[in-house]
């Protein structure tokens, strides 16, 4: 069903971007407004929205749908040409929005019309309403959260004598589905020198004592993804180093999610954290973004970087992921979402971030 | 390595639609030139080919690689604009063609530059030389589906009392694996009234005594697809109607095959085949066209369809891929990949055709 708050606020940013009216192709974007996946495969889907235009879909009636959006839809068949659908429905004296990632041949197809001024990126207006979540999306992100805390809690269970990441790995989906989860979003597991590699797939890496477990994983629960690190250590309790390192993971994470609020800059949130690792002695070794925007998908508009200036704002959903990545003493991440609010920040998950030896 | 000759058929394809000179962005359009996958995420990749340029690839310096694939590399880095990097490269007075599938943004980027007469989509250049295999591909494509052939005997053993289609599903990657392909391609399982659905996914059906047994499944042999059906009966042999449906299909099948040589049109294929199920009554339970084109990936440009009245050459490749899907009598598909040759054609699948009664 159309969400209308969210399509007036839609409208607003595109305002602010200059645009009266914009098409909305990507398949999540038209479901965060109007509520329902219209995926289309390479088909065109399209949703017309903007201050100066009624809001219609465009769908192919190959994916032909019977319930009432509470907005119009308008059919094409395969070979209908897109140029006459939109022009008695665009302000032709107007430029006209497209998404970011529409394919290029739809674009050449409607410049082929000369039914609008000109062409550019609406994508932002989109993007910004996203950025701030509603109520029911923070319901959502929360429950995500809460299931991802309680399946942690299960996956440092599964650690054990002789076991592979890739084994421990694969019992994760059936957890996560136990806990009311509708499906895993995505895991790293990695042992030892392997959590020294950020990205890192789980492979046949077998775990050894000493080692430290890193698991970086997410589910989702209507449709709303959640995203969490913790770094364990199996059978010993970390060396000086070590422990150094971890804590000044943990100082990092939680310096950031202190000085949280509406209103301040992202770069100084990335700072508030880096700062600490840097002043560690490990600045180097802290080698990506603090954290990145997160919601219908685990990586959306928006990141907590010394590149990005803008401020917070409440209803802000991101994660906080501090790391320290030494492979000859250890690699520790520690992973938080929050969301920001007026005069702090809620955060989400509440599995603890003390040294915690497991085994 | 740069394939010298697939890039002088591609500059050829490319006069043909008019044009001198476009970027190519498609990751496997570049890797099926390079030899190289270079995965790019949501940045820019693009290889300028055409006969009025030289050939060189854009690729942002965080994808920097060491080896020489024999055509210039220019890096960028995040943030730096495109206009200026084409500006210098392509023929200021001609059109420029991009991928059909290019990101909007980007060609919104490269329009604003004025450094080209226009755009055009030049994807048609690259499909029509993919679909014209050469030698090192038919050869690959042939060990793809002497797999396929192999594994689908496997497959067959897998259907005892109790099991289900998702628990079939399941073994079939290990197969794959343990037969020497790269991975699965895809896999469909269906028992019983699920084979009237030409795109049913394996779910927790259970086999029973009369199903028919539909496995439509690909796996992978150095990046080139498999692809084939075949219909099995679990425990009886058919009833009279359904064992005329299984010949039908059957006969379909093998029509379409014995008139295939270069130079007729896939609209005819598609009607040898189709005839002999319309004749037998069952022509509005075949619901699709009857076979696509298929290498790098599993549906490529073309389409055996009476849409579709180009002429076949020597080098398609494509599935024969003939279906009735009747719930209440039965669903059977029977698919082959074949090789189009001057005289005929080389079917690749080799596993038989007969009504087979298994379990």
């Amino acid at each position: 069903m159309l969400n209308q708050k969210r399509l007036e606020r839609v409208n607003e940013n595109l305002e602010r971007i200059g645009l009266k009216q914009t098409i909305i192709t990507d398949v999540m974007a038209v479901y965060y407004l109007v509520g329902k996946k219209l995926f289309s495969g390479e088909r065109f889907l399209g949703f017309l929205v903007g201050s100066g235009v009624k809001p219609v879909l465009i769908v192919n009636e190959l994916n032909r749908f019977e319930e009432d959006l509470g907005v119009p839809v308008q059919y094409y068949k395969d070979g209908d040409p897109l140029v006459p659908i939109f022009a008695d429905k665009v302000l032709h004296d107007e430029v006209l929005g497209v998404d970011k990632n529409m394919a290029a041949h739809f674009l050449l197809e409607l410049m082929e019309g000369n039914i609008v001024k000109g062409f550019a990126n609406g994508s932002l207006a989109v993007d910004r309403t996203r950025a701030i979540k509603d109520e029911e999306e923070k319901e959502k992100m929360r429950r995500s959260s809460r299931i991802n805390d309680l399946a942690m809690a299960k996956f440092k269970e599964l650690i054990h004598e002789g076991v592979t990441e890739r084994e421990v790995a694969s019992h994760m989906p059936g957890i996560y589905k136990a806990l009311g989860a509708e499906r895993q979003a995505f895991a790293i597991v990695a042992f030892g020198e392997n959590s020294a590699d950020p990205h890192h797939m789980p492979d046949d890496t077998v775990i050894k004592e000493g080692d430290t477990v890193l698991f970086d994983v997410g589910c989702v629960f209507e449709d709303y993804n959640s995203d969490m690190t913790r770094t364990f250590f199996y059978k010993k309790y970390p060396e000086p180093e070590a422990e150094r390192i971890y804590n000044l993971v943990k100082d990092a994470n939680e310096a950031a999610e202190a000085m949280l609020k509406a209103g301040v800059s992202l770069k100084d949130v990335d700072s508030a954290a880096r700062d600490i690792i840097t002043e560690g002695g490990y600045g180097p070794d802290f080698t990506h973004r603090l954290g990145h925007f997160i919601g219908l998908e685990v990586h959306e508009y928006g990141d907590v970087s010394q590149a990005n200036p803008n401020l917070t704002e409440a209803g802000n959903i991101f994660s906080i992921e501090p790391g320290i990545y030494h492979r000859a003493i250890a690699g520790v991440r520690i992973e938080d979402l929050v969301i920001v609010t007026e005069d702090g920040c809620e955060v989400l998950n509440s599995f603890p971030k003390e040294i915690e030896v497991i085994g």
